[in-house]
């Protein structure tokens, strides 16, 4: 992939486009419509970040020599036309409920893939303005600002140190997971759920927190945190243990999530594999 | 109170002193001593800032004219000898799990209470560099570094747009939060759980967090972000929907908490008081 430097770049810049949006419109207004439940919104700022990408992205692959034709957008807000060979996976913002709310913890994830593998995936807080970026066999890696970017490398960790995010997906399958998180609760140090999986992942993949558990994840929520998590050294599973295998043909399928350190994975899903009580 | 101002601006002081020790271990050691169980930790750095707090008071009081015998010291990490008629209470870092782990979300929390009424309380996030402070009867405020002082304020939002922080605070407390946190899940938009009561305190003061629910809270993490609730309008409750009483003389005493708006609280605790189904 000879553009990959390139690519890569556009991605962050088009990132940072959508994040001065996100500051910009921060606390203006807490106007929002429901998408599938009051627990799943939308608000014009979703929609005014993902415009912006995806007017920064077409721009920048056009002038690096792509048919515009032969890109596909799988975003989280607009429906998306048609799967290519080549694509970009968008979540304008994730965390919009805290965005609503007026928490300043969001994220905003740009990933890019070719045939039905991830390669470059960037994923910026627009807040803290920290960067996380990973590309396929060549690392991931994380930069505040200016700084000198730092590698990022998960380590094994002894489970009763564990900090595990711990989310709640809407009220079908939230007696599924208050029994999961339960049952794990006593072997870690604590559950956290600070409302954006994906900066959930990135913080996984900086070796802070060291599970993530979450279901009905969709494409946008894993394919850019995905590659900065496996190329941290983590790995992506569904509940039961299974390495995550995702539907590309399908961008609107959900994902049963978990991630942790491999040689961990064993003792976390035998946990959450057990009877329950 | 005549030295009001010159007291506030020594526990801000206290406060940023404590912040760049924070700041500057983050992420060097994972190094960490149990306390009651594996879920509740101290490190070096909690004893370090607490010192160092201590120091910036004392020397500030004294300056002041107050007389050190007079003056009690309520803290988290060292034996409270004895409760005075004027004391500060202290948490030298709210969050020990987040920072031991290489989490950047933390306070470091200073109340001032005369007789038994906490009349000032200051917070600092070292990461973010914001303030909240609140002053009895006289308002309660944030700033962002050297920007111009917001003051907080309260509005009732409707339900089922709430984020509700909801900690899980040991295993003896478990089932009994669980069981609360599933019978309230359906009536609002989310539960949260960052890792620091205190940081969500004053992010309810602030009108982003809509309530926060918390067991076995104790004297420090309450006094301080007490105040900033309270006057920026909110309210402090136990569990049960009773007004959150404070045992001065007993400063090890643990409390169960709620926090919300006052004309919220009916709702929430019909809801959390519900039989379970």
């Amino acid at each position: 992939m000879e553009h990959t430097p390139a690519i890569l770049e556009l991605m962050i810049r088009a990132a940072e486009e959508a994040a001065h949006v996100v500051r910009e419109q921060f606390r203006t207004t807490r106007t929002y419509q429901d998408k599938s439940s009051h627990q799943d919104i939308v608000t014009e700022t979703d929609r005014q970040s993902e415009a912006r990408i995806l007017t920064v992205l077409r721009d920048g692959m056009s002038r690096l020599g792509y048919t515009e034709s032969n890109i596909g957008f799988i975003t989280e807000e607009q429906t998306t036309d048609q799967v290519q060979s080549t694509n970009f996976i968008i979540d304008p913002i994730d965390g919009t409920s805290n965005f609503s709310s007026g928490i300043p913890h969001v994220a905003i994830a740009i990933g890019f893939a070719e045939g039905e593998k991830t390669k470059l995936g960037v994923v910026l807080n627009p807040f803290t303005r920290t960067a996380y970026w990973g590309e396929r066999n060549n690392g991931a890696y994380c930069r505040q600002e200016s700084a000198e970017p730092r590698r990022l490398k998960l380590a094994q960790r002894p489970m009763d140190t564990w900090l595990v995010a711990a989310h709640f997906n809407g009220t079908d399958v939230a007696a599924e997971q208050f029994a999961l998180y339960q049952r794990l609760y006593p072997h870690v140090r604590g559950l956290r759920n600070a409302g954006s999986l994906i900066l959930d992942l990135c913080s996984l993949a900086d070796d802070a927190l060291a599970a993530v558990l979450n279901k009905k994840a969709f494409l946008w929520d894993i394919a850019a945190a995905g590659v900065i998590v496996e190329e941290a050294g983590g790995a992506l599973y569904d509940l039961a243990g299974n390495p995550l295998s995702l539907d590309w043909q399908h961008p609107d399928t959900d994902y049963d999530l978990a991630a942790c350190y491999p040689s961990s994975a064993h003792d976390l899903f035998d946990i959450l594999q057990s009877e329950e009580e």
